[in-house]
């Protein structure tokens, strides 16, 4: 993989020119593109940019995002050669950190669960997750150092685990989502991928102008609460391994790791993200539905059709619980700093008709909390499996910081 | 004006027609928006749906609400001839309640404050306010039973109050806002205008599926708290009347009318709206400020050449100020059932260089809370000048049920 920080080391030293760093991605797509699939559409001409923290980084795309200078597909026939006229404001954020947009990454269509043709990188009988196959693959085989994609259940920290890569969802609208189609206003989080947890700082912090995300230089031990969300039912034993193996490594290296029980109203709120994601969807993807029924995405219109049921008063209520739950858990990130807990049920599942569950993440994406996926261990089939780190909201910075120290102790394991 | 309610009523008993009463509205814009100016673009062949509870409303939405087929330009020559593929939710909802989208109507460019030519129905000598100018202008002059236009700052209440029609700001959310261009997505709320507040309770109970908010028929008389905004200097003499006339009306009428103090974090908030709102702006417009300096309307590049000093710290600490604002107001709601307070300064401003001043509504947009614009007196010139009337957050139903108290109460004075 390329990884993103030590790029941007080799170019502001000289060793390496911002033009090269774009050609070294081009030519790795080139190599794989064929094979992988990640990519919807690429930059005929790439260049780089002369100035700014990003330049020389090539980034991928995810294509339910807004781009001025690609079209815009959504992975769906309904949107085929749609060209939008502005850039979306994460797009926007990369272009003034200096960064090029090499192309459209793949996505189920949507953003919800009707695959793409893209294989895993690790294993190509295998699913690279979803809904931001394409972003999390092309990361994960080195064709590019960083690449955006979105979660409203479990599409950014998924793809991650099976992937093999780092990735974080932010806190609830730390990036903006103008411009990113909408499946749920209240879950919808546009988060990044790349090789490991550093370059994850490096490219939030340049898109967010928010140098504080680098993190300091304080070797302090975290104090970790393991989570292990019983609402959602046990991990595959792969799962349970990464996690495990996690938890020890931490320890090790000095870190206070101990299990800690989710306030009741969790498991409520994890049952409830259905309710709030369903009922946003009738109402964001109405066009869509109503309108070009037969031309959806049959996965999608089925989940559609199967979910007319809920009233207004159900959402409400559920709108309601999601509030109380985030209030718990702020409490509860009283007693540790950070959790670590499965980032997916188990590896990647075989084949790519299916992209996945997100069970061990809707609750997090409710809570607006931020999580970053690790690769933690690697199972059967070379397949990896990852673990996430989440902190409370708003300290991205924190979970950044943890997620760190808990990848530095994996290495040594 | 054309009631709304009064209009169902018409179809229901099978006296009008669907068809005949689109057609009525074709008429009066065929004789009226050539002097006011209402309208950027309009149907062909408007033809009215069978079924519905809105069939045979014409409604206008205003040009910064996606549309399948209109254009949608935001009064901006960076999206001239702009065609959106999808309807946007709201209008979405709209069809589905059996209405007809008759056109689209002029905004201030990208909803901030550089005008339209729109004209105020009551004096032509005056601004219609804006930033939905051609929705409350086309209700005003009786052309539409419906418009939907958007508040950031004060965009619905504040022409409204200019041009003598009802208009509701919802909870923030009841209305989905995917497909409607963004200034601001903390503050960015979807509104209607109509002729009377029964008109506005129809339109929104059908376009929501809400029918909980159409109202029950029990005389309940409100406690109305009356609210001054010391924080936002006082108003000119003719909005000091209106509230004055409509407390004495609402009082006479049965209610229990006391002024009452805001907790004294409602002046922060007020103050730091436009930390939230600048902050999110340059994000929301980035490629428009970024990449289309030159062709950016003038007064809100402006505005944003102005704030680009707001960092991230400045806008964290401004939504926990928000936050915290949100909480002491639910306490306050306590000891009333509504706030009454001014809709603007005062009557629509001379001339149409400038649309008003948003002071009165800022606060009542960074809360969410539902707000409803009432005609209250007319002022020197023929200048309506409204009140507005404010409910807790989420009781839009009883927000509309104390403007319908009040509108009754003043149209016995």
């Amino acid at each position: 993989m390329i990884s993103l920080a030590e790029l941007q080391r080799h170019i502001d030293s000289g060793e390496l020119s911002p033009d090269a760093a774009i050609a070294r991605s081009c030519d790795a797509i080139d190599a794989q593109d064929k094979t992988i699939g990640a990519f919807v559409c690429r930059s005929e001409k790439p260049r780089a940019a002369g100035t700014g923290p990003l330049r020389g980084v090539a980034v991928g795309i995810k294509d339910i995002i807004d781009t001025s200078e690609f079209p815009t597909e959504m992975g769906s026939t309904i949107y085929r050669g749609w060209q939008p006229r502005a850039d979306a404001s994460v797009v926007m954020m990369l272009k003034q950190a200096g960064a090029t947009i090499i192309g459209k990454t793949t996505t189920t269509a949507f953003a919800a669960t009707d695959p793409t043709a893209t294989l895993n990188p690790r294993n190509h009988d295998h699913t690279p997750g979803g809904s931001s196959s394409g972003s999390a693959a092309a990361v994960a085989a080195g064709m590019i150092p960083l690449a955006l994609g979105t979660q409203t259940g479990g599409s950014v920290i998924r793809p991650a685990s099976f992937c093999g890569v780092a990735a974080i969802k932010p806190s609830f609208h730390l990036l903006p989502k103008v411009g990113v189609k909408c499946f749920s206003w209240t879950l919808d989080t546009v988060g990044l991928f790349a090789a490991g947890v550093e370059d994850l700082a490096h490219g939030l912090a340049a898109m967010a102008n928010r140098p504080e995300l680098l993190g300091d230089a304080t070797n302090s031990t975290p104090r970790i609460g393991l989570v292990t969300q019983e609402f959602a039912c046990a991990p595959e034993a792969a799962s349970e391994e990464a996690l495990r193996v996690a938890g020890v490594a931490a320890e090790r290296a000095g870190a206070s790791v101990r299990a800690i029980a989710l306030p009741e109203i969790a498991a409520e709120a994890w049952r409830i993200h259905t309710t709030i994601q369903q009922f946003e969807a009738h109402q964001a993807f109405a066009w869509e539905y109503r309108a070009n029924y037969d031309a959806m995405p049959p996965l999608l219109r089925g989940r559609l059709d199967e979910s007319e049921h809920f009233t207004p008063a159900d959402y409400e209520e559920a709108r309601a619980i999601a509030v109380r739950a985030r209030a718990a858990l702020a409490e509860t990130f009283e007693e540790v700093d950070v959790f670590l807990t499965f980032s997916a049920p188990g590896a990647a599942p075989k084949g790519i008709d299916w992209t996945g569950d997100p069970r061990f993440n809707r609750l997090w994406t409710l809570m607006g909390v931020p999580c970053v996926n690790i690769p933690a261990i690697i199972a059967d089939g070379g397949l990896p499996v990852g673990v996430q780190v989440i902190a409370r909201f708003g300290d991205d910075a924190g979970a950044l910081k943890a997620a760190r120290f808990v990848e530095k102790a994996l290495k040594r394991t």
